[in-house]
């Protein structure tokens, strides 16, 4: 039997078992400075320790995304790798900041199944955690895959399909211990608009734009160690390496700097749709609708509910056409909270 | 009102203006190591924290440029997000080594206003300056640049022109406290040649040449949270992107190496042209002028004044054609004092 | 005379001669992440300070192969610059692991010399090894290259082969110290696989490919401080850059994590070839062959001796054809030792 991983296919998974995934990784400020330098982040928080300090932090966590593509790219050899295509996310929280120096590894509880119509292919439905080397639960988000089977005859699992919430509600995010925005530093952070500037309805076009290249995607999937074969293999498609979504979520996230500079902390992810495929060559701009706004229990931290959405064409704040289906120039339609001052 | 930042236009600087420019950071070696590999950094007070503790410093201070770029890349988006030309650099001057852990932010003091005869442009004078988090200054430079107007019919303000040296005395250099050559080790230096060899009016061509890729240019400008959108935004000018002038600096210097590895530190930036845009395909290559030579207070340390020049081609040592104006492979003259063994 | 590194001729190297490289370079986190983020590197003992730690190792140290590049790429200005071809490695034996802090040097001793029969060449053979802080040779290899005379007419020196060995024994290699692999976790290294699962003559074909980009065969070299022209200057050969063969040994490496994810550890290189070159653009895949197995004195820890094999194309397992010569897609034929649990 071939000792290389032939990855998972739907009648592999069982509802109720727990997947350790593989390789743990340590983090240090090269993962830090790789994020800096392949996505232009200027979140305060996260690159400088002096300012994340004066937020009651005991230093610079490592971005909120950084650390869900760690936990991510370690479920894809026992998830995805197979899969025809990633249905969606839900209920994703980010639970305790990932620090320097933490080593996080990653696992999965398979939380529902339900085979296609078709008899060949089935959704499988899991619950991922990432977790530091004390055992606590960094962040956990849930997601659904559209896998083939591998025998067409292999009788169809007990339907089992979870509940996943539309949205997160305020009080399920989790605020970091100690954070604290009552004396926070507009100036230094980039942006004057505080939580009360924003209106829910708001649109932003944020502007400014980067064009994709095959050696950045690359190196970013490769550092969460993401081994999907058709970012990397250009004889694994027909045409051009895929882009990790990830990799746009991450574009879209750090160009919405500019008009969102203080939504520093992402707190939830309530849901997003990799619309179309991204390829390199491909101009990445981003536009953000704000959904809703709540208070939260730490001082001077408001919570603000966006949609972020990136394009590679188009104009900003068109999303679906009149069939209801997403625009061809759309990449990504995400739903998220943040953490604001107020 | 949009949120987003759309940059100062000429009328919006006010001579005595003081900007506090957003998004401090926190260095670690992970800057460093991308610093040495998007340049073929050989200095070895830079490579390894052994050299620089026999050379009486504490440990590796981050790349001179590195430390520029960081500064100037957080000036960008209050002084030449709109700039139509970057006109110059003056009295630059290395003040504190910066440290991995040290976290930098900068701010720029408005030392001159000029509108130009067309009414619709002006050139603004700026000096910047970088400080850690003991509010040390760890650098300084004047910078000018030409912007255009919001309202043409906005008044001239009364025209300040700052007096700027032309180039730095030895006297204005800041020598790193403890620095001492005295002991210093050519072989891992990677080169004999001290101060003595070198005499004023000499060139060397660097001979070696790296053809520039999109990846590693736009790395490097966003590692320095550099937002000029032109760097990154391929449908932002009518053709290639434009390669950040800082990019083409470093380069260079790295690429000096070879013929001056003993020029370890620079102390001191007296201008600096960026001669013609430099874009991806290019192969830049690098030639000096040794521009004059002194003496330092600090053991065994001289320093000496370098005109750099970087080109896409052309024979070394061509500078400028009858017309006194740069040739079209030009593409940096710059002027610097470097500091070196005696 | 000219102040740059003209590179050394065969007549410039005499037997017994050690020649003290330049540049010594302190590690740190960023060496790390980059590393991961150029190769598809998974091996969860350089992975996670905590795997290692679970291995009897104070932490993960910096992966064996970034260690060979850093102490090899030091030797280039010295060894290599003029070489006509780099024909072969042996003796490649690691001595200790190498942390994020150290500082790392090199040196050479020539062992051997001998003028080919043209009269305008000869081979020149070096031992390198690279020495720590604590001046402790962390890893040592034998090497030789094919060099240009600078005159024709220096006279041939008395020839002199150093005796290496076709294979180190296991006898020969150097465990680390404390590695223990009695309590080895299978499911966080990504596999089943333990020593006693390979038979020899075994193949494992690693399936994964990668499509090399020259921003990233660029960026590993110049971290490394691999001064040689060909693979930075696109005006130095009539075609492509030429991709350094470290680049391909690390990749391949990498590639066969799958199926070889506990092959943890490099111990020794029998040795090497570079089949054809690699340019940009290549797709790299890998296949491994199992060519010996052997016990260890430290505590769960076998040898295993793998021929790794780097293709641009064609199928696995097909190395040389009916000429004896290697087939026009193979990249890389490896011999090398690591370290298992039994």
């Amino acid at each position: 039997m071939a000792k290389t991983n032939p990855g998972r296919f739907f009648e592999d998974y069982t509802v109720g078992e727990v997947i350790d995934h593989a390789v743990p990784r340590t983090i240090s400020g090269g993962e830090r400075a790789l994020y800096h330098a392949l996505y232009p982040m200027r979140h305060a928080l996260y690159s400088s320790d002096e300012f994340a300090r004066d937020c009651g932090l005991s230093a610079a966590p490592i971005d909120d995304l950084a650390a869900f593509h760690i936990v991510f790219g370690k479920t894809v050899p026992d998830v995805s790798l197979n899969a025809v295509a990633n249905l969606g996310y839900a209920e994703g929280r980010w639970l305790k900041p990932v620090w320097q120096g933490d080593t996080i590894r990653s696992q999965s509880e398979v939380i529902g199944v339900k085979q296609n119509s078709n008899g060949r292919t089935g959704v499988v439905y899991v619950r991922s955690r990432g977790l530091n080397q004390r055992d606590e639960v960094v962040m956990e988000y849930a997601r659904w895959v559209m896998l083939r089977k591998r025998d067409m005859d292999a009788p169809a699992p007990e339907t089992v399909i979870p509940e996943l919430k539309k949205s997160l509600e305020p009080s399920d995010l989790v605020i970091p211990d100690g954070l604290d925005f009552s004396s926070y530093d507009f100036t230094l952070a980039g942006e004057k608009h505080r939580l009360s500037h924003y209106e829910v309805g708001e649109t932003i076009d944020h502007v400014d734009g980067v064009t994709i290249e095959e050696a950045e995607h690359m190196m970013a999937t490769r550092l969460w160690q993401n081994t999907s074969k058709v970012h990397f293999d250009i004889t694994a498609r027909p045409d051009q390496r895929l882009i990790y979504g990830g990799h746009v979520i991450s574009m879209a996230r750090a160009l919405s700097f500019n008009g969102l500079a203080n939504a520093q902390i992402i707190a939830g992810l309530n849901g997003g749709a990799h619309a179309n495929p991204c390829l390199a060559g491909n101009t990445i701009k981003a536009w953000s609708e704000v959904l809703d706004k709540a208070e939260t229990a730490a001082p001077g931290v408001g919570a603000i509910r966006l949609r972020l959405v990136a394009t590679k064409g188009g104009a900003p704040f068109e999303l679906k056409g009149p069939d209801g289906k997403y625009l061809p120039d759309v990449l990504l339609d995400l739903d998220y909270w943040a953490l604001m001052p107020v």
